[in-house]
């Protein structure tokens, strides 16, 4: 491991949760009779589509920016992301007045670009490259002083992101499995620690697009591997996992399931059809990998994470 | 008035809701400080698009459904109805294996027939007016022996839909003002029955398209009074007000309030980008109405009750 690991101590984490309180909605969750039913098993939804910005991701973006000291608050933050984890670091910034500086892909879902400008991010375009990501973020992270805050790799967005399978096993101790999307591993990676402390009998099952399998190919070889060229209309999963998220993960989850891009859309329309709520398609993967895996879950308790609404709904899939 | 009021007392609302405990959800409310930032008002939303079926329709079917005879259960019932309703009396139905005959007009939604069709209703399609769906539900009454359940002309309809106020009342006691949408009145008339038991001081405003404007007609001229020609993209409610819905209605709200096509369809993307919801059309005409008239809502606590998310997603107008 490459990091302290006692900065993920179940004390850290209440205080995380405390500290974001006053930036985050406690989300609700809801279930469908219709899609149990076609599932083969009871799924608790956790609704983080109904998140402040639209996603968990003002969780770790709050937990980071409420931690920064006076000095670096002047010069501002800087993050690169392809969309949610920048809404969250602008609109953390914003309500503490510092300046924040994004580095979006130039494909990133325009709904997403238009939130951070609305959130008064100053918008840098890169390559929808990893590469080119890191290194126009490291280029103003230079120029301005400013703060760069990983979308993942870091101790404190995964206490943030830990906190909503926190919240979820509050409400529901009983869950069997808890499921999650996987980009860079935050949300899982947070997911596992709230699991140890507050529910250690629940397995996690990761899941992701076949086409940007980086983390289930991370798992098999037991060595960090970065996904050459990750495509997926699940657009906030094209992330790599970092050398933190992959330590977390590597052992301590059942499996990573992959899904189709056909799966993946027919998930998302069944989730907004019976369910009723606008997710992204990135918050469909798990639903597509219980539908493709029912002997797995079969009469189990299983949570599910829905991560987030951010979808432009010019550009729907259906 | 052509009915007998007592049939409306509190007792018999209070028994409604009762009986129809195990077939409805006590659907959530929420809130979004965006569109409160942009109505410059506090805007309570009682989501029942996330009702059973997908709409409050559920409630009053199974109002009337409950309390049927075994007589009356053997032969069946038939409605007409452009879907919710429809869909709500099929479904009824089918809980209490008894057959339903479901006219529908020959351009309800295509997910509202599937649906219908899904809970077992037997459908007859007719031309899309009010007087082919009257004339085909009738000869189906005859031939079978079905009991007709009116969509909202219905003493017991009403009781049932007065329910989603009288949970919204008892959950938010401080409301100024509610605002429903008009079709053919059940929906409102439950809520002003709701408003005098349970929140006498609220106001009740309706909402309706200007192309489907026959209750505001009808209220202006002190007569029922039936639009010729009710066109919108709001296809709920394209129905008449009944003799009982306007005279429950005529001297008991503020005002109805009048949108156009546009305004709807803008209010409708602004409560799915914003609050991550699924919504019809039909739901999305009060916060039309509200945006359109914000002096009159200025600082208020507005209750507005969503009324249902059943949308072809292959045909949205964004």
């Amino acid at each position: 491991m490459s990091f302290d690991s006692s900065v993920f101590s179940k004390k850290a984490l209440d205080e995380a949760h405390k500290r974001i309180q006053p930036y985050i909605h406690r989300t609700p969750t809801l279930t469908s009779s219709a899609i149990n039913k076609m599932a083969g098993c009871e799924i608790v939804f956790k609704c983080e589509n109904f998140q402040k910005i639209g996603a968990f991701k003002m969780r770790g973006g709050a937990n980071v920016i409420l931690q920064l000291t006076d000095a670096q608050k002047q010069n501002g933050v800087v993050t690169h992301s392809s969309g949610n984890h920048a809404q969250a670091v602008a609109r953390g910034a914003q309500l503490n007045n510092i300046p924040s500086y994004i580095v979006m892909p130039s494909n990133a879902p325009k709904v997403k670009v238009k939130a951070v400008e609305g959130y008064g991010g100053k918008i840098t375009f890169c390559e929808p490259t990893q590469e080119a990501r890191v290194i126009v973020a490291e280029e103003i992270e230079k120029e301005t002083g400013a703060t760069f805050i990983h979308p993942y790799n870091n101790e404190n967005i995964i206490l943030g992101q830990a906190t909503v399978a926190k919240e979820f096993f509050e409400k529901h101790n009983d869950l069997n499995l808890l499921i999650t999307p996987i980009g860079g591993g935050g949300l899982l990676s947070g997911s596992i620690l709230s699991r140890n402390y507050y529910s250690p009998n629940c397995q996690i099952y990761g899941s992701e697009p076949e086409g940007a399998n980086g983390a289930e190919l991370s798992i098999k070889q037991s060595k960090l591997t970065i996904h050459p060229n990750p495509t997926s209309i699940a657009d906030g999963l094209l992330a790599s996992l970092g050398d933190i998220t992959f330590s977390v993960i590597q052992h301590q989850i059942e499996e990573v399931l992959l899904v189709s891009e056909n799966e993946i859309k027919s998930a998302m329309r069944l989730i907004w059809e019976r369910m009723k709520i606008v997710v992204e398609p990135s918050s469909a993967v798990p639903l597509a990998a219980i539908l493709k895996n029912k002997t797995l879950f079969k009469n189990k308790k299983v949570g599910v994470i829905v991560t987030g609404g951010n979808v432009d709904l010019g550009q729907l899939p259906f």
